[in-house]
């Protein structure tokens, strides 16, 4: 850490500044300059409050040099983690697809989908059973009743199973019957939603937050591992910005960042990304040539009576050439994929 | 609503787009233009989900006319709506201060800060028992203990108190203690803890989301009122952006926008918003300026002393000193102050 | 500036960097740390071209302390700019309303809204001759003819000129109609364009770019500046986010921002950052609250009948209102109107 | 165009709005609603000056429905153009890899990086003559002493150049030297420079600006199409988000949107949109897969020594192995490698 001091700072304020420092139990390193002076901090272990600093008279910023979260980082954990799901490894080197609907709409209709994309060789069937949606007036999901079709699409059809807690209250019985418990983006910073899924036993998907930096998405996963959880995958679903041709912009630079700051694997959601399907096939190429971990994809068998988010899903005949796209790729990049 | 069909649509595509309208129960009104024909549909009493049209044959795309809140809607309600807690009225001609420490630290401090706020003539406290941090090893808040200052402190000194309830576990004992029950940006979409909020008694804080549209903003808003809670009190705080000047960007068109949409109070923010106190009073003033009902705004007796975002609190002197010039401005702005 | 090497940094490597600092001239200061080490580095006159330390083996960061610019920053000129328009004075207590329609578009429109600036008291009037439009079919000013008209409206209304210089084909000839030639917020990083209006001899308005950082925005300004001018009036007009209820998102705490770091002048341009005209008045007031030294504004006799932009100009008769409500705020917060 | 009518809109006000848009030669189509009216608007051959009706009393909203540009669009021309430079062609099934320094810094610099480039099948040639630069001080090109240069390169290695035109003056020369004239992010909204480029001879690279919807890039390059030149190649370089990991955020969803929306050529610039060359050879995998016609890249033989942007230059060794990466990807896609 680097305290900067202003142009007007007395040799008063930089001994006080100093002073602070050391009572901390840090060591102060003053390093004069031409125009104003600044002080190198060393010692810290863990997370300095700076705060505290910055305050103090003279003082104009302070510049935090290390990162400050651990246990998710590639410093703490040099190998790549591979979260095993089932028969299923998530990292790697290999490559996995997770494909289903939007929601858990019926039996038939998820015994559909389920059997289209088992076909086309997917092993991870996603479906929301609990759907956060932004008015209270929309469909909001199955609930219990969804868990329980989900189970059944497991039993019948050998798939593994995502499905997405929206709170503490139901977080338990998600995890019973899920075996990856998917945290969206809106809670992202559900920090209670995120400790309780640090101490449920199944893998946990965490979505980035619409907004939220790199830095704080890897902070929202240190909750989970800090609670005990390392079985965590990470997921970039896209972000907002000012570009209005897609519902979010897909951020694929966070690939390569997180592969290298973090060992955890990390996934892309191209379909709540880009929000229309036809820009779903184009953009999960490209995160397999990105070095993404894997997919989660909407797939409906007639995305026109989809209950919620249709215009994004893909029929399973578009899944099936998906992939088959992605495993001529898959060579050329040298990916296995499940 | 209109739908908008492709130019390669055939009249059969139209057809069942229209057949589909009245299988919901709408009136399809066709529109024939030069280069596509569009779709006008009427009818629709709440929002209708448009997504199923979306992706039917020929549909190019859907535009939304109408706004899909309702309670929060000032066509609902065309009067300002004034939110009585205690004896202060948020709303209406009223402009409302509150001011407090960012946590609850210890009693003496939150006396000591309350002493302060109260003598600048402020009668509502903020102060925060539960924090919401980004990383789990930085201060949490004293929890119940904090709750309990906070009763003291109403008590001692006649302050009505706001505080943040994080989540759906700790809400109850938030409502019990608070006036005022913060819901605070990172949980806008938090829907359970909206839902529960709805329920309680005590009128809500609603703070806008890091990267929320006043669309969704509004639609928070909606699911408290849905519940029955009509006390509601939206809060703009600043959203995410590109620009690196202030943590936030303080976005004050949001309060004539919801003034004209809305007829809920709405206050800002200016502490969160920019994270740096030399902005705070200018911020402040431009608050009040732009038709603002309120402010909620950090104080502290000893920044540097403060165990979560020092840099941003004002001084009591400092605090005195916008007072003042609030007062002043009110005068002019044909406002009250509580 | 401060280099922060990896922690895998060899002693080797370290030394490296040192001998690089050296040989810019410039001294290294090693800080030793418990995890990595850091290069500190002073001596620099100008910007450092960091650029190059940032690809030498183990480094991982660099770390700007100073600013990049010098002529532009309050270190280089403690007071307050005071640029001189004829007999008006922008910057210091001055409070200055310039006001106009969006383009030139008749000689007998631009009399119309002159005779009402005029009477409301507005000193400065603004009107474009050459429109910078976005499509190549929109109307794109009356060129040269707008400047002859412009110079009516002087001689006839006693009123000082503001219009845009869109090339520097165009620079001389608005140059020689203008008062004030202003620079738009597509062409704030048309650096040529820049280095003209530095050789001007009349004072430049230079509009913040849609996605411009305040450092970029200086710099632009820098540009100006060092080619000889120093006659330049800044101004906030919106920067484009996610938010879609207004056109751009005006982003008031660049005032207190620009303040603190320039002795430059900084007006607002409510009218262009909202796009809608019940927009304009409220965040017009906010301006003048927040610091602002002036406002842009766009006012139409006929707004429907406008030839670009109608949505976003007031009438005569809001302006008349608005500069009441700008007196009487002005008098409170210690400005002089012009 | 769809116009929306108020709730309180009365049939008068309708009357009104109707007959404007009949006499603006058009069509109105009202539209009932249950709760408010809207009015059709068809016959508009070209874009209609909608802020003229939106000012009409009782207007609430207008929504365009057709697009705003015409020569760009696949409407317009159904087949994809291919851009014929020299004996390489752009766009189609073609994936055109252009490479080279940021800035001509010397003639050995500029042989030495072209030689590589050639030796790894590389056709095109890219390097800055004219450097726009945010800083007055900062190393600004070699000016035409650069295009000698690149002169040299051409006729030496055979390659194509390709380089940045920064303004109306400089343009002509440019065009003289380069096979590829390049307008910057910058200047995408200077249309004088679109103008003329649209006259000139040579092919036109236009970069997207940095907060650009791919409306308005689309627009801007209907400002070079209208002035006769059909040669324009689009290139996707990265927009400005609030993420801080890159220094601008690649959105590779532009790929498909303008695919499917323009029958123009477009590549990405995975060197300036993500400034560090750690993600460059990821981001540029992406590309390919996502369906760009190609790409552009920094490349310096010491990207230490360069004296512009050298951290996200990769070296001729990196090059090599990403040319043979995206052979292998192109095989699978369906694309041919110039």
């Amino acid at each position: 850490m680097l305290v900067v001091m202003g142009k007007a700072a007395t040799p008063q304020m930089v001994a006080v500044v100093c002073d602070e420092i050391r009572q901390m139990g840090l060591t102060a390193h003053p390093i004069p300059g031409m125009q104003r002076m600044a002080i190198g901090v060393t010692g810290n272990k863990s997370q300095v409050d700076s705060d505290r600093l910055l305050t103090l008279p003279g003082v104009e910023d302070i510049i935090q040099v290390t990162q400050p979260y651990k246990l998710v980082s590639r410093e703490w954990h040099a190998e790549d983690t591979v979260v095993q799901v089932g028969g299923v490894a998530v990292g790697g080197r290999n490559f996995v697809v997770m494909a289903g609907p939007c929601s858990v709409e019926s039996r038939e209709q998820s015994f559909r989908v389920a059997e289209a994309v088992s076909e086309a060789g997917v092993k991870i069937f996603r479906g929301g059973a609990f759907k956060p949606r932004t008015s209270p007036y929309s469909f909001q999901g199955l609930g219990h009743q969804g868990l329980e079709i989900l189970a059944e699409v497991r039993e019948r059809f050998g798939l593994l199973v995502v499905t997405e807690a929206v709170d503490t209250e139901t977080l338990d019985a998600v995890a019973e019957y899920a075996d990856i418990v998917q945290i969206g983006a809106r809670n992202m910073q559900n920090y209670s939603l995120l400790k309780k899924a640090g101490r449920c036993k199944k893998a946990v998907l965490l979505k980035r937050g619409l907004s939220a930096t790199l830095e704080e998405f890897l902070m929202a996963a240190e909750y989970i591992l800090a609670e005990g959880n390392q079985r965590v995958i990470l997921c970039e679903r896209g972000v907002r910005t000012f570009a209005d041709h897609t519902r979010n912009t897909l951020d694929l630079s966070a690939v390569p960042y997180v592969k290298r700051t973090s060992h955890l694997p990390i996934i892309t959601d191209p379909s709540h990304a880009t929000g229309r399907k036809d820009k779903v096939i184009p953009l999960s190429r490209a995160s397999i040539a990105v070095g993404a971990d894997g997919l989660l994809i909407e797939v409906h068998h007639d995305p026109s009576r989809a209950l919620s988010d249709g215009p994004q899903a893909i029929t399973p005949a578009d899944l099936r050439q998906l992939m088959q796209e992605l495993r001529a790729l898959s060579a050329v990049l040298e990916r296995e994929m499940a």
